[in-house]
Formats: structure tokens, sequence, C-alpha cells
């Protein structure tokens, strides 16, 4: 009872297949000139007078009739027989027709004198000179900036016809609750509307979201149907899928026609599109990124065809730092980390499951590999498209190795700032290894060497010649979690959760257990890796494992037992070329206040008797 | 009676001194999640609770303990003993540790057999895979992004605590009244606070409208304490300046301490800036090009110190077409038009008068021009900043020349296909000149020759060896705008409103004049120009001129007679190389659309047979 899906169309052909479907013609509303900004007009608009009506005053001084003011010098001052006092803004009487500035003019009783002459028109705004009646101000399709409003008041407008269309979106399942319930097991909240809701709305459309829908063909149905008398377009979410309660594409032919079941993208592959009474109705993807993929690649670029403004994301050239191997025949969308290391952009691919969605909370750029493309790989140059403002991904500070809870601490610190601080997980060596390949800023790491010395001997042997400091982020614990406060000896037999080889975590819990003489052989599970501390944690709590090591911190937030096995110290390692580059002078600084001594204290398990300690290694 | 101003200072020194005066705390309010789009986190966000809390199926199949599929092959089918069916999204059970993909499992009598073994953990989504308990979801001083909006749905997370800052606006002047009344002479619509209020709540400020107060220093006083009370920031629109009315500094002086009275920037120069119980207390000068330029160059960035989210304009190198001479010590701000002529960005200085809002409707850009320099010259590469995204900066179509009132309705119909076609009025000859040195994509041209030909000769001796084309507009009549219906022979003594020097109206007129034998000192008032035709009709409705000469659409606009003198062949000119730029394109397309024609016809005064005709000049 496997469903295939009807075809599989390359986002080109869906584009040139709606712009063929539907002649999308958008709603109007209108709206005050106060909430028209970023608005798109309907209609020109044209000054119904002229603006000003007459000639004005440019200046605080004395209207005159210039043909009477000629021949006034310094040696032969003149004074005047026809003269108005005006103030800047003031009517210039009829007869006038030039301002002399009130610091060139010379009273005496009443009389006014000049010693330079006034040529016409001088300091008088002309009637019409900013705009005359019946001009036009802005053409159709405009889009309202902010400070046009000054303008359109000033020119009698207080109200303005607005495109707009209207978006109905019916999320569908039975395993749905709303934001703020927490779910039970099973359940899921529902989150692509709300993010589809808060995506279209940039661009000056008007979402509605529909009750949720049990998975039953009918409800379903009378959901859509309705959705589609009251809106432009209709977005179903989730159910588009081939499997066995994905309802949407039947529902589509059952109302209208189904056009599109399955478009050439990784993620979003199970997008659907129908036509119901001349409405496209999109079916979205389940998982939140194939959703977002779907909005931000298909839906969004599509209401372009109704007139709303949507942008294009800016694009920064980038040295890629991993390969993406792909098949050819989808565009691949990929989200990263972006940040400028030196003089060169690097950019890493972040994301992992399409349900991972802190991966988009994280990332700060995406690639698109292209269809015909067999993928990128390391070191090649990439276009990465901004999720950020320019100046933000100028800002990012790449943080790339050991993981450990403080390090969004720090980022919260260096936020006001206005670095942002992104750290990605790849274990002590990983950061090692990103460091000599110059595509982190800083390394975070805490690998024991036979000799008891931490990092140092690592980073003289991976960085030869290259000049490297290390920063220390604090004497840290770490120890074994578990429900039952085991110890290092209690764990044999016990079943055991890991991190990944080459974290220094791992080492040390290697290290530890050949002290003890204890055989991971004889821990069940010691091959089953996760890649943070809080992982470990949650993977006892949720009762997975019975044990694992992890620093206090992440079992303290978890409200579970720690036995200590050990104090490292964990540092952060950085080229001294880079010292100067204000975002590390931002991190140092950071590291070595007060505030950052503090949270440290109040996690609990670092020893800071030597946070912010700077040591080169030569 | 001259006051002078207290101190100027420069940009530099009030950022400095605002940084040494101000705490800036901002306020800070809680927004449903569909609200926070755009808007900063005051604090962390933690997730409540682990997502997923529990072990998923990541696809739709059977959970199955992975140990227990070892072995499994083409060869050697396996029989699974125990077995859960799973969807995408279920719980996995206890004991389970694998799923397999439904495409994957043979079903027989409710036995389910494999061909192939299953790794630990495969199509699972462990707890915690996307967020654990108690980690960090977004640090303070974060600007969430729509996307980001399903994630905290997903966390639960249905409000935030965001910063704002309150900011009370207090227009002043006697002359106000508000936006909708038709202003009697001497009055004026209040803009600049309609326009902070846009500008500012783009940020995510807070702005409250006070009522307009009249030109008394005890009413503003109790305006600006008033309003002091109850916001975070207070800017009085107007009475900046150092002017006989202007109480706006007296009055801060009065309330608190007066620290700023004049900025050294131009426009802007007459900005107060004062400290009353501690909130900053802004003093913005009354024209609104003045006002915008305080707003944005000192207000906006004051922002950032609050923690708000203020973008910097993006930048695009240009060559200037015409110089911007200046003396050093004020930064200066000019409106600009850009855009890309082939392979060149090319921008041009647009603004006049700090009173036309016109300028920064029409600009997409704005050059500054450094205290420390002397001006730019004709063909430096400056920073042009972008007002309009980038993408429409790209798309925009300049043209320059003579000007025509259809050629906004060109605009207009061009606006769909994402073209921005701007205008800029410099006559046929300046077209011409702009057009030689390729800083216009097309000169609209109307240059009559002594042989009784139109614009061929003009082309021919300007861009010699240039392959240019003409694409017809309209047979166009220019006439005689007055009151009384006068014709050209009736125009002797009778006063006169001129167009500018170069511009084909211009030379047209000259030509019929001398036909006609009337010698031009017999006309008062011919050495005052214009550069528009809806200019010269507006003097003449204003009574400022008894005569000028138009064409017939702006006499009509106007409701004015019209005596016909010539019917004038008004031509677009453009450079061969460019007719395959995609602007150019679809501006050949309007202008041979049935559409078009339409236009003319309803404007009247054009006679349309050859509308759309493309001659070459060789």
């Amino acid at each position: 009872m496997v469903k295939r899906y009807l075809q599989v169309m390359t986002l080109d052909e869906v584009f040139a297949l709606l712009a063929r479907e539907f002649s999308c013609t958008p709603s109007t509303e209108t709206v005050p000139l106060e909430s028209a900004s970023g608005r798109i007009t309907v209609r020109p608009v044209f000054g119904t007078y002229s603006v000003p009506e007459i000639h004005l005053a440019a200046m605080d001084g004395i209207a005159v009739v210039s043909a009477e003011t000629r021949g006034a010098s310094e040696q032969h001052p003149v004074t005047l027989n026809r003269v108005a006092r005006v103030n800047t803004g003031n009517v210039v009487p009829p007869g006038y027709d030039a301002v002399i500035m009130i610091e060139d003019v010379w009273e005496t009783d009443g009389k006014y004198t000049i010693r330079k002459s006034a040529g016409p028109w001088q300091h008088v705004r002309p009637a019409g000179e900013d705009l005359a009646e019946s001009e036009m101000v802005m053409p159709s399709h405009h889009r309202i900036r902010p400070h046009e409003t000054g303008a359109l008041a000033t020119y009698g407008i207080t109200e303005l016809e607005v495109i707009t269309v209207e978006i109905g979106l019916v999320p569908t399942g039975s395993e749905l609750v709303a934001a703020g319930t927490r779910p039970a097991p099973g359940q899921v909240v529902e989150s692509n509307t709300v993010m589809a809701q808060a995506m279209l709305e940039f661009t000056g459309a008007r979402c509605t979201r529909y009750p949720f829908v049990e998975d039953k063909p009918d409800l379903i149905r009378d959901a859509v149907k309705r959705a589609c008398q009251e809106n432009d377009i209709v977005i179903v979410s989730a159910g588009s899928s081939a499997g066995t309660k994905d309802y949407t594409a039947d529902v589509i032919a059952g109302l209208g026609t189904l056009l599109v079941h399955g478009i050439a993208t990784r993620p979003g592959k199970p997008a659907i599109i129908g036509n119901v009474d001349n409405k496209p109705v999109f079916g979205l993807p389940g998982y939140p990124l194939s959703a977002l993929t779907v909005i931000r690649e298909l839906v969004m670029p599509f209401l372009r065809n109704y007139g709303l403004f949507v942008s294009e994301p800016a694009i920064i050239r980038a040295g890629i730092t991993s390969a993406i191997p792909k098949e050819i025949g989808s565009d691949e969308f990929v989200l990263c980390t972006l940040g400028r290391v030196g003089n060169r952009w690097t950019v890493s691919p972040r994301s992992k499951g399409a349900g991972v969605q802190m991966s988009a909370v994280r990332a700060n750029a995406y690639l698109r590999v292209p269809r015909e493309s067999e993928g990128f790989n390391a070191g090649d140059l990439v276009d990465a498209r901004l999720m950020v403002p320019a100046e933000e991904a100028e800002n990012a500070l790449l943080i790339t190795g050991s993981h450990d809870p403080v390090l969004d601490h720090l980022a919260d610190l260096l936020r006001p700032t206005g670095v942002s601080l992104i750290s990605t997980h790849r274990g002590s060596m990983g950061g090692i290894i990103a460091l000599k390949k110059d595509e982190c800023h800083a390394a975070p790491t805490h690998l024991l060497s036979p000799d008891g010395t931490y990092n140092t001997a690592y980073i003289r042997k991976y960085l030869p010649g290259t000049a490297t400091d290390l920063i220390c982020i604090a004497g840290r614990q770490q120890g074994i979690v578990s429900h039952d406060g085991l110890s290092l000896p209690d764990l044999r037999g016990r079943s055991f959760i890991n991190r990944q080889k080459g974290s220094g975590t791992r080492m040390l819990l290697d290290y530890e257990l050949k002290k003890a003489g204890i055989d991971p052989s004889s821990l069940p599970g010691f091959e089953r890796e996760v890649t943070t501390h809080i992982a470990v944690a949650l993977a006892v709590k949720s009762g997975e494992a019975d044990a694992g090591m992890c620093v206090y911190s992440a079992a303290k937030a978890l409200g579970l037992p720690f036995v200590p096995v050990a104090q490292e110290r964990y540092e952060l390692a950085i080229r001294r070329e880079h010292r100067e580059d204000p975002r590390i002078r931002a991190l140092i600084q950071a590291l070595q206040s007060g505030e950052f001594k503090e949270i440290l204290n109040r996690l609990g398990g670092y020893d800071t008797t030597e946070t912010g300690i700077l040591r080169s290694v030569e």
C-alpha cells in the first residue's frame, strides 16, 4: 500500500506552471497613511493641490520687489519703499518677487535699508515647487517607504489602497496541539502555520489560521473547501507525503485538480500544488525545515505574481568547509554558519534532520546546491544566501570545537556589543582542525596529554609554526551523570551513553577508564555517541542509558546526580594574528569580565581561579 | 534680534556626547509570538522541555531491536519476532532502538520479514535531538526572524518580552493643520511627526504623536514636560532654528539642559539636543528634508544605544554625473538617482530645496559628502547609499531629458514588470548630453532643426559615431496656456513664464516668436524659467504670469485654456548598444502597447499615429 508521487517537478517547471494556471489577481485593502509603510500601491497616487499653493518666503526677512533693489551695494545702500516683513513659510504678498534675509537688512524707524540687490525669486519657494496639482506622486505597484508618509501627508493623502493576498492556513494532523500546551508522547506542537503566517505577512499578505483538522479526509475536505472560498491562496500543512495518513493530495484532487505532487527540492520534496476553483492550494510537508523550504522557495516567490514585494537574500561568496555531495536532479537547500575569518568568508553546513528547528535558529545563511550539480567539494567558493542583515554576518564570531553550555551564556554576554557568537560542536579535535584551516575564530578545547597538561601539546602538534594563544574559560569538572549517583567504578555492566570520538570528554573518559581498569566492552551502549553534554544527561534522564560522562552544569540543568571524575582546563584557542580583530577583542573582554565569572559560579561545576588568563603557545 | 546657535557640533561629537550623557535603558513590552518577528529579545530564551521528549520514528515503517536484524540480506531474509508498526512521528516503544522503512519490509500473516539489517538508532529521532530541556534557544538582544516563530512555538514559547523605546512626538507651530485638511495660504500640513513615526516604528520603537502646540513658549513647555514624563525620548518638531518664533531651545533650557544647538550637517543644521530629567529631547528642524536627515542620521542611529536594530544602508559605488561643491566643516547629505547604465553605476544628485519632499519620493539613493571633504567632482566614484532594495536599484531605468507628464504614466505602466522608471528633467539638450556621456538609458527629446525635422540632426551632431535609435512617444501639441485663451500673436505686452534654455519647448518658442516677429523683450517675465510643463501652467493658474508655452495635457490638468502653436515629434533616444537590456526592452514594449496609446488619448493633445515607431540614426 505504498503510494507514489504523482510527478516530481523542478522549481522552474513549477513556477512556469503556476504562471500558466493562475491569473493571480491580488486582494486590496484601504489602510490609513500611518500603516502604509512597506505596502504596495494599487493605483497611481496624484496630488490634488499644489505644494505650496502660493509663493512662500524661504527665509526670515523682508519681501521686496526685486526691481527696486537694483544697484544696492556697500557704497550705495538703498532704502526700500515697498517692503513686507515675512518669516520662513509666510506668504509672499502679491506684487513682491523676492525675499532678503533679515541678517542683510538694516531697520531704522520702520524703514528698511539694504546693501546688496536681490535677484528675482531669491529666497522664494514658488507655488508648485514641490508638487503641482494633478502631478503623479507615485505610480501603482510602488512600495511605500517609511519616509514617504511625510510627503503623502503634505499632499493631503490620509489613506491608501494597497495590495494584499489573503492566505488561508489549514493545519491538519490528529497529533497536533497548540503552542503553550506541552505535547504528550506522540503529540506535536503545531508550528508550521505559525511560521508560515510570520513569514508571509512580512510581505504584506494577510493570513488566517484555521482550527486544527484531524486526519480524516472528510474533515480536511470541508476545511480546505471553506478556506478556498474565503481566501486567494490556501496552504494545507502536513499530510502532503505519500504515507497511509497523507490525505492532502486526494482531498485536492477531489475538490479540483491536483497539479503537482512532489517537487525536486531537498528538503521539501513532498510538496503539493492544486487548483480548487481557480485558487492555488499548496500542500506543505509536515517536517518544519521542509515546510520552511517550501514557503521560502516556492510560496513566497509566487506571491510576487500578485504584486507583493519579496526580497532576494543578499549573497556572500564564501569558501565551504566541508563537502556537500548530492545526486543530480534536485535543488538542495542547506542551512549554514557564515563568518569572515581574517579576510576570508567561510561557510559551514549545519543542518541535520528536517525536524531540527534549532538549525534554522542557529543558521545565519543557507546554500542552494543547484539541481544540475553533483554537490560541492570542501574549499569550493559558493554563494551563501544571508538570513541576517549583512552587518550581523560581518559580526559573526565563529566558535568551533568542544561544547559546553556556558558558550551559550557567552553568546548572550557578547550580543549587546553587536558580536554574534555562533558555536558549532565538533569536539576539541574538530576545533583544533578548524583553527588550523583558519575556518573559525576560536576553538574551545580540553585535550589532556599523558603528562597531565592540557591543550598545549595538541596545539604544538597540529598548528606548528602558527602563533597561538589560549584563554582559560574555566577549570571544569567532568563526572558521571546518572539517576543513582554512580561513580566511575560503579559503571561496570551499566548501560552507557557516550560522546563522539575526538571530543575531549571522550578522551578523558578513555583515560580514566583505563586508569580504573574498566574494559569499555563491559559498558553496553558504549558505541552510541552524542555530541553535547546536555544530550548525554538527557539520554540518562530519559532512561535510555544508566550513565554517561558530562560537565556538572548539564547534570544540574536536568536535576540529575553528578559524581566528579576530574577537573580539566577548558580553554579557547585563537590564532595570534586575529588578536586585534574587534570580535576577538570583545570575546576576550567578555571572558575577563566579572559578569562572566558570576555566570560560571551560578551554573556550578567551574573553578574560576584562572578564568580569563591568557597564555601563549610558541 | 538675531539669535545665534549655541554651538555647532559634528555628528561624531554629538554621538560621543549622547553616549556620555544618557544611560539609554529601553522600555520592554510583552508581545504574543505572532507579533514577535523583527523584535529584539530582552533576555535569553530557554527550552522548558526537550524536543522531542522521547524517541520518535523518523519514517513510516516498523520499530525493531537492531540487534535482532543482524545478518539480514537478500540471500538470508530475517523474519522478526519483536516489531511495532510506526508512522513518522510516532513514539518508538521502549526497548526498540531502530526503525525500518515500510518499503523495505515484507509482511505476511502479521509477520514482518526484512532483507537488510538495521543499525542502532537508524531512522529514529532521539529525545532532545532538536532541543534539550534547559538549553538556550536564543540569547538576549536577538532579533527574532519570522521563520524562528515556528521553532519558538515548538518549544512552548507563546509570548516574548521584547525591547521597545517609547518616543513622544510633539509637533509645534501655529501654522499647522492635520493631513487631510487643505492648507489655507500660510498654513502647512504637519508631516514631520507622521514621517518620524513611520521611520522610528520600523525599528521597533513606539511613538505617541501629541496634539499640535501653538507657537507659545508656555504651551510648548507644558507639552514637552508631559511628553518627557510619558516617554523614553521626546522629539519636538520645528522651532529649532534661531528665528523670532523658535522657542524649542529656550523651552528645553528652561526644563533641563540644552546640550546641542546646531549640528554640522546639511540639511539638518538647526537640530537641538537637550536633557530633561535624564530623557534625551531632540529638536527637529521644520523643513521636511532637514527633519528627514536628522531622523535618519541622528535619532535612528541613537536608538541602537537602546538595543534596537537599525540597519545600515547598502552601498553601491557609482560615478557621479555632476559636481557637488561644498565647504569643509559639515557632512552634507544629497538625495540622488542611481542606476546601472551598461556595466557602470551612475548617480545624479537631485535634491533642490529642503522643502521639496518629492525629491525624497523620487530618490532611490543618497550621498554623504564627508565633513572633511571639499565636495565631489563630476566623474568621481562615490558611495551611493541605497534607499530601495538592491534589486530595485538594479532595475532602475534612468530617463533624462525633456519633461512630459506622460513619462509618469509610462513609469506606472512599467512598474508591474519590475522596472522602475526614474525621470530627471533637464530639457532635451540636457538629455542628449546625458546620453552622450552614457549617464542615462533614454533621453526624451523634441529638438526642431531649421529644416523642420526633429531630433536626428542633434543626435548626429552630439553623438557622432554612436549608433542611436529614436522611438516615437507621440506627435505632441505645444501651445499657449493662459486664463484668457491667448494665442501666440496676442502675447505682446503680456507677462510670461518661460522654460529653461536648452529645453525643446524653449527652442520651439524662440523659433515661433521669431517667425511671428515678436520681440521677446516685449514679454515681461521672459527671463523667469521653470523646468516643467506643469510648472508653466501652474504659474499661469496662480496669476503669476498671463501666459506661457506648454503641452496640452498640462493645461488640461489645471483646467486652463490652450491654443495650439505647433505639433512636434516627441521621441526617446537610446543607444543601440543598450537595446537588449531587459529594462530597455520593457520600455519599448510599453511604448508599443495599446495601453500606452489609450493613456495618450485620455490625456489629450497627442497624435498617436507614430507612437512606438522606431527609427535609426546612423
